[in-house]
């Protein structure tokens, strides 16, 4: 098979001043932070040049009238009327630098230390950090396997947390294990959270990334009761691959809504996305579709390889191929593993995965694999892991 | 005179897409909001143009260790040691997206609603919000002029605000005015501080842009028990007119400063700037000093030309040179204006000034003049403003 465009050579890769090449010595194959290793979507490389050549480094005013925030809040409106037909008043939007200060603004806004905020684990471990760090009280409920997929036991849902349970906090899709909520799991946490006035924090960044089968749908989308309590928070910082440029946007379902918020937290103090990151994000929602139509069968492909490879090979380890992401859960906890098992696949197969115990402080036999490389790489990732864990058995 | 290298013509500045040159009609020569009509300096365009040409996108990681943050850090402590003399702990540096964003932050941080926060006018307008958008208590002082320069009164700051005056908000540089504060202005406020239990927040963003016969001082390395209640906040934008980028620092005096911010403010609610800013910063404090070595003086010129044209064209504007800044305060009260000063120069002369009651309420007839154009430029904009107040006075 012909490399894609947007594969990247792996000479040039170690080259990278990025966290995912740099932060490990050149043994180590590395497969944990969520960054892919493709070249970017050529309008997004034409709005930077743009901005580089001519030197547009002021304060921005696009063409048409308004801040650069504004151009922002426009794209995202678009995007998710194009995408999800799902129709936004730009007026909502906050733009933020990343996710990660959006989730925790937002708990911040919406709860009280001591509040309770349920989430859904293993979980990103930032929204464990923006429980723990505002002193709030995790209300975890474990996503568990069934043997072909990761279930959400809403019963056991409706269960979770008590009346100081504040806030769903919501991943979807999920990070790390993949899955796409379906739209009744959706309306179902949608009236969990009217019936026990929750507000819902929606993390929706890895909605880009959905593989055929599964459909993305917003959550605030599904109706104006669900709306008045989501914050939506997203970017195209994941999709498009420019974590570095910090840009994001969160949307909040009712004015009432953002007017709470903005009590609490200034809109100031949030402080405001570079231009930089602003016009990569513009270009990426409005013009970057095309690419992503080529990466997401790509990344698909990677997946059904990794999906063979791993029953074929390494059939003891728990997995369940992701609706969407790029990243992927792998419970290794039949291995018999002598340690952590993102510890032994660093020292015996030199392949740096995502510790699962971040996601998971209960699961330190779990990994988080990103598979968005090239395939000559997924190979050796996965040839590696087979040695490491043969030679473990033997 | 030959034009410098970094004088931008006309034509250029015209087809550019940011606030200062696109917010108005091209009838209007814009000389308001805080950025120089100069392209930035060759450091820093080599910097950006390495991030672009190697799409270095991703989570910044820097060689020898350390995310893109700590190397801002690192490169803040050197800026402040070469230029000041001051002795910084980069473990004490809070990455910012913006100065406001900083001046909200710990506005919020350190008084609570209804407390008072002293405030030197005329002052820039964010820091009116962050005292008005915040719920606290505006403490105000007049710097006055006494014929030759704005004074500060220190005996009759001793007796501004009450027990509830939790913050002095210190702009040093002095933006509109121009002054640099002295050491004893500096040691008075810094003891008034003490006695007072004041946390200073200070602005010293403009502190790249001082004319001969004068001296920046961080309050900050007074003393380590002024150091022990001061936030400084600056960053590279200003000085080497990157604002789009949007990259500043937060500095606290010790880490119990920090500690107590922190309890109040998670770091992650601040978010992070983008890595182009990061980088153009760390070009610009470690390598950009022979372009602002270049770019002082030619303001220096303007700044005089600008003062020699007043006094002998426009004596009735009450106006005293910048110690420091592109900046400087109009007092138009003496000129029988018709109404608003600003609305009186962009109506009648067609140049844009920042309003004066943007800065001081009381005061609609004054203007911000930002004076960091072409000399041609700015030319035409005093001949303009001598056309229409002759006119006016007919």
């Amino acid at each position: 098979m012909r490399p894609a465009s947007f594969e990247l050579p792996m000479d040039v890769l170690r080259t990278r001043q990025n966290a995912k090449w740099a932060r490990f010595g050149p043994e180590i194959l590395p497969a944990w932070v969520a960054e892919m290793d493709f070249s970017i979507a050529y309008p997004i490389r034409r709005a930077i040049d743009r901005l580089v050549g001519e030197q547009e480094f002021g304060y921005p005013f696009r063409a048409g009238g308004g801040h650069g925030d504004d151009g922002l809040a426009g794209a995202f409106a678009r995007r998710m009327r194009a995408r999800f037909g799902w129709e936004v008043d730009p007026a909502l939007v906050q733009p933020l630098s990343d996710l990660v200060q959006g989730t925790f603004a937002a708990v911040w806004a919406f709860s009280e230390p001591g509040d309770g905020v349920l989430l859904h684990l293993p979980a990103y471990p930032p929204f464990h950090a923006a429980i723990h760090d505002t002193g709030r009280r995790l209300d975890a409920q474990q996503l568990r396997s069934d043997g072909s997929t990761y279930v959400l036991d809403l019963d056991e849902m409706r269960g979770i947390g008590d009346a100081r349970t504040r806030i769903l906090m919501l991943c979807n899709p999920q990070n790390p294990t993949g899955r796409v909520f379906t739209r009744d799991e959706l309306l179902a946490m949608g009236q969990m959270a009217i019936a026990r006035d929750w507000i819902i924090i929606s993390d929706e960044i890895h909605s880009d990334l959905v593989y055929d089968g599964h459909a993305h749908i917003p959550i605030a989308s599904l109706s104006p009761e669900i709306a008045a309590r989501t914050v939506t928070i997203t970017s195209a910082t994941k999709g498009f691959n420019i974590p570095g440029l910090r840009c994001g946007a969160m949307h909040f379902g009712t004015a009432a809504l953002r007017e709470r918020f903005h009590a609490r937290v200034p809109s100031r103090v949030l402080g405001a996305p570079g231009i930089v990151g602003i016009e990569a994000t513009i270009a990426a929602w409005d013009q970057g579709q095309p690419w992503l139509d080529e990466v997401v069968p790509y990344l698909d492909a990677n997946r059904q390889r990794l999906a063979a490879f791993l029953k074929a090979e390494l059939p003891g380890i728990r997995f369940h191929a992701p609706e969407a992401t790029y990243l992927c859960w792998l419970d290794c906890s039949d291995l018999g593993l002598p340690g952590k098992a993102a510890d032994f696949f660093q020292e015996r197969a030199r392949v740096a995965f995502s510790p699962g115990e971040a996601f998971d402080p209960a699961n330190d036999r779990a990994v988080r694999f990103n598979f968005a490389t090239s395939a000559p790489i997924l190979e050796r990732i996965l040839g590696r892991m087979a040695e490491a864990v043969r030679s473990n058995m033997r």
